[in-house]
C-alpha cells in the first residue's frame, strides 16, 4: 500500500501542488514519472497542458568542458531576474555507476532555500533510448512547476545525447581550447545541432584558435538558415562571459520566434516524441500478449543453439503476437 | 531495375559468392544489409548458418585513444597466422558526417590485395538504436564470409556504443595516459564491461598511473566473477605489446569456453537482438497500418497547438493501431 499522497486518486492534488511551487510535490512527482511508475501517463497527462511556454536551452559538450559550471552561471543570472529555472543534467557516461548523483548533491546545495530552483539529474538507466524519452518526460513535469527557463545539461557524444539536446529549443555547444585534435571528430559532429558555441576557459592557450577552428567550419557549413551560431567566450568558474550567453540566448530566441521557425522545431520534437511512445506502448502490448522475458531468453536459447533463424522466427512471432495469440514454446 | 547480381531471386548466388571470399560479393551484401534493402533479411537468413564460430572482439576506448591503430596492428597479427579477419568500425561521435569514412580508406589501403581482410566502417545514421543494430547485421555477413576473427571498434562514450560492444565474445577497453580527471567519469562507465584493459600510446607520462588507478577500482568491482580483467600496455603504432594482447584475448576465450559462460554471453546479445527485432518489426507494420510520416506530422502539429494530449492519444492511437485500423486525421 503506498502513501496516499502519490496514490493514483491523487494526482490531481499532486500536480496541484506541483503548479503552486511545492518543492517536495514536484520531486515526487518527478520521480513517479523517472520510475515509469503506474501513475507517471496521468502525471504527464495532468502536466502537459502548462507547458510550451518555457525556452528550453539544451547545453552540451565533451566531457570535462565545463557545462556544469555555465549552466550553474546561467541558472544563477536568470534567478538573479527573478526568472524560474529548472535543470535536467543528463550524464550517459555513466551508465553503470551513479557518479553524476553526488555532484549533483553538491550543485543542489547552493539552491538549497530557492524555491524557483529546482534540478534533477540522470544517469543512463535501463535500455536502449530511455534516457532520452525519461528525460523529455521529466522536463514536461519540472516545467509545468511554473519554470520559465529549463536548463537541459548532456554530454555530446552519442546519438543518445543529440536526442536529448533536441528537446530544446536553444543549443548551445560548449567547447574549450587545448583538447586536442582528437576532438576535431566530435566537434564535426555537433557542429550542425549548435545554435551558439561556447568557448569555455577562455583563459587556457588555444582560444583563439579554436574559435578560427569553429569560423571556418562555419563557412563550411551551408545549412543553417539565416542564423550564423555566435562564438561566446566565458570563463564559467568567474561568470565571465556569461551575460553576453545569455543576450545570445535571448537573440535567436527573438529569431526563432520569426516565420514559425519555433513552431516547426517543437513539431518536429514531438513527431520524434510521439512515434517513440507509439514505440513504447507496442512493446507493452506485446510483454502482456507473451513476449516476456522468459519467452525471449527461451528464444535467445534456442538461436545460440541454431535451432531458429531469428531473421526468419522474428515476422512469423510479431504476425502471432498482432493476432493477440500467445506464443507458445514451440 | 536493379542489376541481376543484387535481384531478391540471386541472393543464394550471391551468398555463396560471399562464402567463398568473393570481396566484391561480401560488399555488395554488406550494403544491402546497411541500407536496410528489401533483400536484406533474406541475407541475414541465408549467413546466419554460417556465424557462431568466429572470435567477436569488441574495443572500445575514448576519441584519441589509438583504437584504430590498435585494431590494424591486431589485424595484421592475425593475418600473419593465416587467420582470417573482418573489422566492423563504428564512430557515432559523427553523427551528421561521414568523416570517418575517410580514414577507413586509407585503412583499407594496407590490405587491397588481402581476400583473408575485409572492413567496414559505418558513422551514425537515422534513429535511435540504428547503429547498434546495423552493426550487428552487418558483422553477421562479415562473419559469414569465413571469418575467424570479427574486430568490432567503436567510441565508447554512451548507451549505443556500449550495445554495439554488446555484440563482442571479448571486450578490449582503450584507455591512455595524460587524459585528465574528466576521462576518469567515462572509465568507471566503461569499467564493468571490460574483459581486458588496454593501456595504449604506453610511451606517455603517466601510464603507471592509469594502471594505479585501474587496479584500485578493480578493487572495488566484485561483480566479475572469476575473471579479473588483465592490463596490457601497447605502443599501437609501433607494434609493442600486441603479442601480449593477442595472447590475453586467448586467455579469455579459453576462459570464457568454460561453465557456459560464453552460450550465457551469446543468448543475453540474441535476447537483446530479438527484442529491438521485435520492436522494428511493430512499426513496420504499424507504418503500413497508416502511421506515416504524414500522420506523425500531423499529430507532432496538433500537440504543440494542444489540441492533442499526447500522453492520451498514444494510447488510444495503439489501440486502433492494434486493430488493424488505418488512424483517421480526427
Amino acid at each position: 500500500v503506498q502513501t496516499p499522497a502519490i496514490s493514483p486518486m491523487n494526482v490531481p492534488e499532486l500536480i496541484g501542488r506541483v503548479r503552486q511551487g511545492d518543492v517536495r510535490a514536484l520531486a515526487r512527482a518527478v520521480s513517479l514519472v523517472e520510475d515509469d511508475a503506474p501513475q507517471a501517463r496521468q502525471i504527464l497527462s495532468a502536466c502537459f497542458p502548462y507547458t510550451g511556454s518555457a525556452i528550453r536551452i539544451g547545453i552540451t559538450g565533451a566531457p570535462g568542458a565545463g557545462k556544469s559550471t555555465l549552466v550553474d552561471a546561467l541558472a544563477r543570472r536568470y534567478r538573479a531576474q527573478q526568472l524560474t529555472v529548472g535543470v535536467v543534467a543528463v550524464d550517459p557516461t555513466s551508465p553503470f555507476s551513479g557518479g553524476a548523483m553526488l555532484g549533483d548533491r553538491i550543485r543542489m546545495r547552493d539552491h538549497h532555500d530557492d524555491p524557483g530552483f529546482y534540478m534533477r539529474s540522470m544517469a543512463t538507466r535501463g535500455s536502449l533510448g530511455g534516457l532520452a524519452r525519461t528525460s523529455a518526460d521529466v522536463a514536461v513535469v519540472i516545467e509545468a512547476s511554473a519554470k520559465q527557463r529549463l536548463l537541459l545539461e548532456t554530454v555530446g557524444v552519442g546519438q543518445d545525447e543529440i536526442d536529448i539536446v533536441r528537446l530544446a529549443d536553444v543549443t548551445i555547444v560548449v567547447l574549450v581550447p587545448g583538447m586536442g585534435d582528437d576532438i576535431q571528430t566530435l566537434k564535426a559532429g555537433i557542429m550542425e545541432i549548435a545554435d551558439i558555441f561556447v568557448i569555455n576557459k577562455n583563459d587556457r592557450d588555444g582560444a583563439d584558435r579554436l574559435e578560427n577552428e569553429i569560423r571556418s567550419m562555419q563557412a563550411l557549413a551551408t545549412e543553417h538558415g539565416t542564423w550564423i551560431p555566435p562564438v561566446v567566450r566565458t570563463i564559467a568558474t568567474t561568470g565571465a562571459g556569461i551575460e553576453e550567453l545569455e543576450q545570445e540566448v535571448d537573440k535567436f530566441w527573438s529569431w526563432l520566434a520569426l516565420e514559425g521557425r519555433l513552431t516547426a522545431r517543437r513539431e518536429a520534437h514531438w513527431r520524434a516524441r510521439v512515434l517513440d511512445m507509439v514505440r513504447q506502448e507496442l512493446l507493452s502490448t506485446m510483454r502482456d500478449r507473451g513476449l516476456d522475458d522468459r519467452q525471449l531468453a527461451e528464444i535467445g536459447r534456442q538461436v545460440v543453439l541454431k535451432q531458429q533463424d531469428p531473421y526468419r522466427l522474428v515476422p512469423r512471432l510479431v504476425e502471432q503476437l498482432l493476432q493477440g495469440e500467445r506464443h507458445g514454446k514451440d
